[in-house]
């Protein structure tokens, strides 16, 4: 049902600056949709919870990957709050989660009060929302916003560092981009290490395992321009990856493109 | 023992380049002094082992203090190999060890494979080596390198955010720099995020619960001298602090001073 009548909020949530206010309606089951734009100052999070004997493998499978695995959150075992990045509570404040027995998708639920339990362990991820504004702001484009289509996404033939059960292959984000965009946002990233930080390749996928640019395997194909190169970011999708490979007895994530919006804004992620 | 034979051969630590020669000393048990200066251009890092059931608590701890906190590197529970920071076997490779129990200090070992089990987990934590050599590189004189002492280290007013059973004061070390070599300082420190990054405070020690900048709580008494600013760095002793406070049945350190040395190069810690 949410899914339908959430439609007609959806332009009224694309214009509410107010992270807190974004929550109090999402809290409220009255919205279920994604959230791209939607407090568009504010950091935004991919959210992964797991079990509590799995926490600290993944802690440390996040540590060792950094780029595509940033940790903006994490929170205590059992505590659905989130101090650090708001006044939340990740049984409701997410539009939409899913959640996955065994590894496999088993509900695709509007809150999770009834999965939670004393011993699951929340962690919050960076996304590329966050530097995606700080990007625009100096005024280049980025496509897949100028036509309002998902980022494209690949599989790249690079490992991922492993962590007890968790180890998959990079996933990377793609943004087609003339030389000097493309230094200039090498620079801007490079200053938000905690929403994947600097690109992890430039120019050839083939060279990381891409066969074919128009062809990624999540989000929509771009299309690439004379006189642009690929610039490609460690992508949030990783973990997601990488979780699949461990099956664990209960993962629970936001669905894609539904994340956490929390009260940081994102120029308070800029390193310098 | 080990204390008085290491010393003959401290002159020719100093001189060594190679991270990997200088372990393999260590791991004979030829050396137990201090690693300052020891293959200069590698990464140090403070050493934390605690129990299983405590990491994911303070793997948070360590997620929400980064600027005192900030890890670089993570072993599997019950695996002494921290193979992203070298060919490592974190029972040997350490001069000299503190064996806390029930937050108690109870030996203080040259190797600790007697103490080691399937249940302990390894974190190793960035310290102010790893920027300083930057700084140095750029002709900045800190003081404590000038005089051969160790860096004053204060308790602060500022509460960390607790994790689980690890909470506390924030320390900081100290570095009094002539106003514009401070401005380059935090440039230059702001690049290094993984080695605490960019200063907490500076100027006014007594707004973050400093009474006396000439009495540190650890190291050495600096001395101010006119024109001078106190330059407040977030400080890896405050790890230490939090572990006290949680008392866990067992904890290993590095002694002070005698850190874990790594084989990924300073410069490659640099965001940018």
């Amino acid at each position: 049902m949410a899914k339908v009548a959430s439609r007609p909020t959806t332009n009224r949530m694309m214009s509410i600056d107010d992270p807190r206010e974004a929550r109090r309606i999402i809290r409220g089951g009255e919205y279920d949709g994604h959230t791209a734009g939607i407090a568009p100052e504010y950091v935004q999070g991919n959210l992964c919870i797991l079990p509590r004997e799995l926490a600290t493998d993944f802690a440390a499978f996040c540590q060792r990957n950094p780029k595509p695995c940033p940790v903006i959150g994490m929170g205590a075992p059992g505590d659905p709050a989130l101090p650090d990045l708001g006044d939340i509570d990740i049984r409701t404040d997410v539009p939409r989660y899913r959640v996955f027995k065994d590894g496999k998708l088993t509900d695709e639920p509007a809150d999770i009060r009834k999965y939670w339990s004393d011993d699951l362990v929340t962690f919050v991820i960076g996304c590329s929302f966050s530097f995606e504004a700080p990007m625009l702001q100096e005024g280049i484009r980025l496509q897949h916003v100028d036509r309002n289509t998902t980022v494209p996404m690949y599989r790249t033939s690079i490992d991922c560092v492993p962590a007890g059960p968790f180890r998959g292959k990079m996933v990377v984000s793609m943004r087609p981009l003339a030389p000097a965009d493309a230094i200039r946002a090498i620079q801007i990233t490079s200053r938000f290490p905690a929403v994947h930080g600097a690109p992890v390749h430039i120019g050839l996928p083939e060279a990381i395992g891409i066969r074919d640019i128009m062809r990624p395997d999540f989000g929509d194909a771009p299309e690439m321009k004379p006189g642009q190169l690929p610039v490609f970011w460690g992508c949030g999708v990783t973990p997601q990856v990488a979780v699949e490979s461990a099956r664990p007895r209960i993962c629970i994530t936001h669905k894609p493109g539904a994340m956490l919006i929390t009260d940081k804004r994102n120029t308070s992620l800029a390193a310098l």
